[in-house]
């Protein structure tokens, strides 16, 4: 588990140099699934097995074990299966494993799995802001705590959203910086290069890149704009 | 549990000329959080007691107990704590309950759940696609039900999706027209009302109602204005 | 031209006692065309006639002519057509006016038009941006001003951003707090009733929305979600 | 003028074994801004210059003249003024022709130019399919002619939009297919790159992806999920 790109292509590039034929390199950091393909076939001029492998969970993981996505040859994963087997979360395999394809497929799954995250964030997100503002809810913490057992809406997220408000209630003070670790943007290229339609991804990436604009040209256009024809006045916002 | 609308109003003008003082009248449906208000005046011109109830569980809450959010005078509520005790999940009441205000403030939050729904769905949903078209991933379904444990992305709506996919391998067969029962757009159009930015709300949302058209009238007029340009020409689809 | 709701209403009250029967009143203000409804109603009880009238072209109409939306009983828009000839640009009277349809139909176009408006206005300015962004582009002001002749974006909305451009370099110094009149608003809620997709309208009209938040409660939940389930850390964004 | 991708490149090979030292190559296609970079390198190497040129207007330009975006060395463009002079709107040169910077800036623009009209078009299809649905409008085309002077939305787009519906009304068997060229997928992918929020082009150009699909595996996981925890069914649409 190497950090991607260049600190990951240079730890191949010297494994390649220091394995013997018939072992195996698991990449089980965020590598993009185009990467593994390079990576696989540096390894294989050597004789060395490759396989990628999409790891998630986070910070808990370490207790409940992880979701598991691999790559690769089948009798590659095979052999490995014992190493899987003991981090990956207790119960039936196929509910925390998969051998989701070749060369990238588990990286690929991997990076789809963090497309769906920042849709899922987004609209809990959106939901909490809407408690908020709302004019009769009062107990918003206890809403969506109230959703985490029996409702079609139930889930991990809920779960640690409901925790962030124990630890920090109404998040006070909690920046709306939201960074993003890379992976959502090429889920959604990729979904642009399939001609796939991911409209609550890219509202969510979009909702992202906005945070942490400290001003928008886009809205800074917009509002010019208004001033050009409706004579609205522009000037510093009585806000921000 | 009456449809809302007319039928829960016309129920509730009913029992107003036949309840006594004192009892208590609890809409468990889905009617919107201004209909509560009225609903709410009328009774109480007539000395009885009215609890607006969110219920969000689907058919599953039979068996595993409903997620209930309420809305109310808090001795009224506090009357009926046997009631909804025997209808939530069990465990602590407030993992499956929740008093979240006066009048209308369970209908809201159950609107807003409804719409952090919507964007679930569609999360899943584009998630899933991106699979099937991905060039590397050749086992969708084992990717999904490989998330159920121990991945950032684990709820309930992936079990049943995973559930989904047992079922119809591939969804063969199943519709893409997806209805909406009308909380979606109640708790967008308050998001409009109330400034809350909600895009994915509106993405998901838009894709249901884009779902059901047989024709596109904007998508006529897009590819009417390629044609007027870029002489690219217009006819019939290959596909539809 | 009163603005819309209690001041249209009153003022309409008042008329409805002062004039005569065969009077005309022309709302020429932004009124919702469910209030048109309403209010020629109210007339109609006197003998009143009423037509309601979206005009667009700001502060630049009374140079070059606006544009006019009617709605109403076709023999008194012909009997008002000379106003409307007054005001409208010359050259064909269908370039510039449209008796649209019955009542509210003008108030009802024109919220469409507004509804566009938006999309465009957003559109430029995300291109703005990315031009801005650009690791290429040198003269940002100079390709915007080179699409105003002959190119396919050419508009007179491009037109007013070349000139807000001129005025203020780089926009500098300009809020982009952007601020929204209500009808965008209309036009997005009225999309949602009548199940129309658009996702563009509503794309622009939440970055408005956001432009306008000192804090935007949503990504402060993204944010506090990825700290508790990736140890991310949250706190003071380092811009704003 | 040559498409994009393999034929470009090959086309630039071919001439750079033909060429003389201080011949000029002009890629007035609609190559990506990438590509040029290394189109320049592969000139430059045999002393031939590079110009890239975007190229706006469509099957119209030749008529009213194309607007035009260059990039490349300054003496270079100067050079070739004269070109750019013939080809371009009259009128002010800077009111159809840039320089907008270095290799490359000239379809950069060129990218961000089709990326706009993507909005642009979409938010007009938006309104005029707002306008269709409406209970009280009743001459659509009308609406939009009317729009075509003096109002806010008036384009060269609008004027287009307002001859198709001319040339065939009601848009009717014009097919809802809308394909896309590839550079407003382009200039999405580079908002990702360079975390521009271009929430309005994303949306754009998912409602084009959507249009050309027969099935939306999206939506059909939609609508499997809303079957699992709500029975309430699938099946064949009624409509599709």
């Amino acid at each position: 588990m190497v950090p991607h790109g260049d600190p990951t292509r240079n730890t191949i590039e010297e494994l390649s140099q220091l394995l013997s034929p018939g072992d195996v390199v698991i990449d089980g950091g965020n590598s993009h699934f185009a990467d593994d393909q390079r990576h696989a076939e540096l390894l294989t001029r050597v004789g060395v097995h490759y396989l990628d492998c999409g790891v998630s969970g986070g910070v808990w993981g370490a207790e409940r074990g992880y979701g598991l996505m691999v790559g690769g040859a089948a009798d590659v994963v095979e052999r490995c299966l014992a190493i899987f087997d003991a981090l990956r979360p207790p119960g039936e395999r196929a509910d925390g494993f998969v051998h989701a394809g070749g060369v990238g497929a588990g990286h690929y799954a991997k990076m789809v799995h963090n497309g769906i995250e920042y849709g899922l964030m987004q609209a809990y997100g959106e939901g909490y802001e809407l408690l908020q503002a709302s004019p009769v809810v009062e107990d918003v913490a206890g809403c969506l705590r109230a959703w985490t057992q029996g409702t079609v809406v139930r889930s991990w997220l809920l779960e640690l959203l409901v925790e962030a408000l124990h630890q920090t209630p109404n998040l006070a003070g909690i920046s709306d910086y939201a960074t993003d670790s890379g992976e959502g943007r090429w889920a959604l290229i990729e979904g642009i290069q399939q001609a796939v339609p991911m409209p609550v991804l890219a509202a969510a990436l979009h909702a992202r890149f906005a945070s942490r604009q400290e001003v928008s040209p886009a809205l800074q256009a917009v509002a010019a704009l208004r001033d050009q024809f409706g004579g609205h006045g522009t000037g510093p916002s009585p806000a921000r």
